[in-house]
């Protein structure tokens, strides 16, 4: 970066400017790629969805839209068992863990959490000035409460079930943490529906725990961003003031109340792509990988000891998308997403081929 | 507040529990109001915005959105003659406003502009934790130049038009302020549709100014979130950096798009607003308001020295939603939207009843 770049960029702060960014997974824009990379849900949203987005599509757009979402609230309530004001939606739950991140963490304040696990966390404590301090998981991702505790994390996030992982921390850890913390605990809760375990629960025991789901997993709804956070409610009207006042837009508002009214379509969907999962996982077994238990709509396939960045490419250049990651703990393995089916046949089509 | 309570929030930021949070202007659930508060457009946008939603409501939801919203940057370069690269989409210009703020302000960094002005400025700079510091208009509304240029602020606002005055500030000298200024300007166009001036340009002379744009105005598009954000290359890449992962979900960004395939739809309902505006503004003219020289689609009207909250709460009895300031600068003023002929005739029904 040359000096007059320098000094023409003075007044953006010098930990921004030394941040990279976070890096999506890639989109890439059509042609036939089978798309196994991003854990979207291979089937369509419920036809109720899509006839709220229709209706939605109306003069009304003009207006503002509800900055509470208060109708969303009022159902995800009913659905999830909690009441309304202990409902907060977001734009994505990525925006809800910015939210806690705003209301909690001032500069340098730890924001803790077991590694490795959703890499946008690092990313967001870096634009908030917060410091990431993390506890690797062991091989088997059994979730090491000692150390995570001992992190005394103003935040704490546990992605539950973990990405990339797949595996679940069980509901009794998970309530047990919350009483040693004496920070905020949040439990990530984006594939849950795929699984069967839920911390809901605990926001009526504890004063310091929030839940958060999407809608871009189970109920295929990722091109929407929409996402809800369940706490006590004194801890989600301190969100609610740092959140952006009309975050969600009309469409998602009211896609996203369809989606809570048909959960028998979303519940299908998730039973296929259970099916699936474990077909995936057995056949994966056969080429030689280790496959961890997956409470979610995607495995961690691994190899020990052996670069799957190989693989990554060859599967690429078969036209089959997956993830790998870059990391120490994480190159011995792939993390793919759950597709149909017919994308899983042309997955393990290309790895048979490969061999 | 209780102690109980108050240990309970303590991973809460002081500075946070001690703010009250952003107030947005009412929203009423159905019943026939004629809602002047909160400078929606009173006509409906393009029919080829709506046709674009439709086509949105597909299964491609399911799938993430274009994390940059490239298709509609690429409109917008061609429409405003800037660059590709010098163009970012947000969730509505809200967001725009808050990742500068992320990108530029660090804990008690100054953010300056002059007041009264766009409220949420205010809430937004308490989130980062900066230090608001403001520098009062003239009863005019003439920009103080000097004055503002003096706060040295990390970080300048300038909201041109203004609200609540709808009075606008010289491109020349927003010019001269942004040689003057070492921070970044940020001029927020909100209405400068309305009016006849950007600052545009200004992004290919100047280092530090980023000049936003909303789709929520002119528009009609305050139900979808959309804005838009000009500024040099380098601080684009900085403030990409900050942003939420996936800020715009899929409809929003064909929307948006479409709406800047039929600027004529656009400018055709700007003009019939200036035609309102004018004919309100010569009638409120006859109700002894002083009305500021309008370049938006609201007027501020008042009646110097005399509170105009019963003024408010008799229109809204009457059914007629304005915006009343509770602000010392601001308690003899009402700020009201340029609603349809019908609209404006009601509220100066109401006004001429009431005297």
């Amino acid at each position: 970066m040359s000096t007059e770049r320098d000094s023409e960029l003075s007044f953006i702060r010098p930990d921004v400017r030394a941040m990279t960014g976070y890096t999506p997974g890639e989109q890439p824009r059509g042609g036939r790629v089978v798309k196994l990379n991003t854990n979207e849900n291979p089937y369509p949203p419920s036809p109720l969805v899509l006839e709220a987005m229709v209706s939605a599509a109306s003069d009304a757009v003009r207006l503002y839209p509800d900055p509470m979402a208060s109708d969303l609230c009022r159902r995800a309530a009913e659905v999830y068992g909690v009441a309304a004001d202990q409902v907060l939606a977001g734009n994505g739950s990525d925006e809800l863990l910015m939210m806690v991140l705003r209301a909690c963490v001032g500069p340098g304040d730890a924001v803790a959490y077991p590694v490795p696990t959703y890499s946008l966390y690092e990313t967001l404590v870096q634009i908030v000035g917060g410091r990431a301090v993390s506890v690797p998981f062991d091989r088997d991702f059994v979730l090491p409460v000692d150390g995570v505790v001992e992190l005394a994390g103003k935040v704490t996030f546990v992605c539950n079930p973990n990405a990339p992982s797949g595996t679940v921390t069980p509901l009794a850890v998970i309530d047990e943490m919350a009483s040693r913390l004496k920070g905020l605990l949040v439990v990530d809760e984006a594939y849950a529906d795929f699984g069967t375990s839920t911390a809901t629960e605990l926001i009526e025991r504890h004063p310091n725990v929030v839940v958060l789901r999407t809608f871009s997993k189970s109920f295929s709804l990722a091109g929407l961003r929409v996402g809800l956070a369940f706490g006590p409610q004194p801890v989600m009207a301190e969100l609610a003031k740092v959140k952006d006042s009309y975050n969600l837009n009309r469409v998602s508002i009211a896609a996203a109340t369809a989606a809570l009214n048909d959960l028998d379509w979303m519940r299908a969907n998730v039973e296929k792509v259970r099916r699936t999962r474990a077909r995936l996982t057995e056949e994966l077994t056969k080429l030689d990988y280790d496959v961890l238990p997956s409470d979610t709509n995607f495995v961690l396939a691994r190899q020990p000891g052996i670069n799957q960045e190989a693989v990554y490419k060859m599967l690429r250049a078969a036209g089959v998308l997956v993830r790998y990651f870059d990391l120490p703990a994480l190159r011995d393995a792939l993390r793919i997403t759950v597709g149909t089916d017919e994308e899983i046949d042309a997955l393990l089509a290309a790895l048979r081929a490969a061999r």
